[in-house]
């Protein structure tokens, strides 16, 4: 196969990697997609680094066996601590959402510290400040954990009393540093824009990292001539895996991508116990 | 060795379990106990049967070769699903914790609709209200889902104006059916006794699950002659097993249990891939 028809893998430890997903989908509409949710094992964001990195080789492996040219780590908290593994077993390309996300916190900033939100495991690899420090060294940045976010996403409960509660108890610490903005650091995040930004204010911009990975991952294609040819299609081409059975992703899938994908199921690690 | 001397296993999705492990060391004080905590893969909450069910066979093999006498599956979602695969594969009694849960739940029950929560896993399976409609086929079964009741505990958020927030939202069905009791339908809960206590009001019992497993372990183990001789083993006889690294485990343990206890690493599919 001509290496520029070949698909892109999408990894997350769920559904949440979506959101990335549906902007790759929008901004490079001529490239197949292959994404693995790893739905038996999710969430991720409160797993110890030695055992995420496992799970990043075991879904990098099965996407490369899938013949991607490219492999994006959709999820913040496997992109926190298993990039370096993933480029050292892997022969393609490797993109995470910190770096892509890092460049966004950083663009055009005045001044006030940066903030980040993220899951425990994300916070705590302190990889954004890490990104967002080797860009502009000068850049204070404010990190705060909010595993309730996840669950609250999962659970619809995106608005009402109950989001706005735990919204409020997360940022109390940003908004008393007075940040100028703040980094969705989870990709999960992006569907509870309108309820973060009425407790940040109009001030406080939000900074979503899936934008800004699917243009990145553009920007690669292009420079290694790998850009698909093709100038659109059908949403049927995508290719969906997950490692818990598909019913409940594919329900969920729908708020995330507007439609219901066809969804396969896979079992990770590959070989039988 | 003699098989009274034995250990009890007890197997859980992560933490939550630890309810029931603290019961059984309560009441049964002379019981070596082995933990398996499945952290790396936890929570099984929003998983399907047929994932849950290969975990369990996992947990239950790997608890098998440690030669238990006797395997207590302290998870809910778990039991809803699993009890009869395990039952099948191993040759030691399994004991669940939603059958003495169900017990517990119908014991002098004045006529009111008995309330159950649990995780989605749980309350799908239907498990509580078969459990309960089998003892008796007359008692209305009012069964409500709380996703987010295990990450709210795990965060460490069992009081204060958020749980009270989430626990009016979940509950408010049940006060509305007007129930006499509510059956804490998952491990975790017991933590939350006193926000729900304050939601549901006075005339509401609760009933755990831990304190009722423990009871019929113990008359299991009496009548089949596998009682322990001994009279209390100290704390640290007991073994806990986590398949995620044990740092956080341990932390949290000490919130269920009063102390930390030493805990051990173990892979889960035990071959490698």
């Amino acid at each position: 196969m001509r290496a520029a028809l070949k698909p892109i893998g999408v990894f997350d430890s769920g559904v949440g990697g979506l959101t990335v997903a549906r902007e790759l989908m929008r901004q490079l509409p001529g490239e197949r997609l292959i994404y693995l949710g790893d739905t038996a094992r999710t969430p991720y964001g409160n797993k110890s680094p030695q055992t995420l990195i496992r799970f990043a080789l075991e879904t990098g492996a099965f996407l490369s066996r899938k013949g991607v040219k490219m492999l994006v780590v959709a999820c913040n908290s496997s992109s926190a601590y298993s990039l370096e593994a993933l480029r050292h077993h892997l022969s393609i390309p490797v993109v995470g959402v910190i770096e892509a996300g890092a460049r966004a916190a950083v663009a055009g900033r005045r001044g006030r510290p940066i903030g980040v939100i993220g899951t425990r495991a994300t916070v705590r690899s302190q990889a954004y400040a890490k990104a967002i420090h080797a860009l502009d060294p000068s850049a204070p940045v404010e990190a705060q954990a909010c595993p309730l976010f996840v669950p609250l996403v999962e659970e619809g409960w995106t608005d009402g009393p109950t989001a706005l509660q735990v919204a409020r108890e997360y940022l109390r610490p940003l908004l008393r540093r007075k940040v100028e903005r703040v980094v969705l650091g989870c990709t999960h995040y992006p569907l509870l824009k309108p309820i973060l930004a009425k407790v940040l204010g109009r001030d406080i911009a939000l900074v979503d990292s899936a934008t800004e990975v699917a243009r990145e991952v553009k920007t690669l294609l292009e420079a290694a001539g790998l850009l698909s040819p093709l100038r659109r299609l059908p949403f049927s081409a995508h290719c969906f895996f997950v490692t818990d059975p598909p019913e409940q992703f594919a329900d969920q899938a729908r708020r995330f991508l507007g439609r219901q994908p066809k969804v396969l199921p896979v079992r990770l690690p590959e070989s039988k116990a």
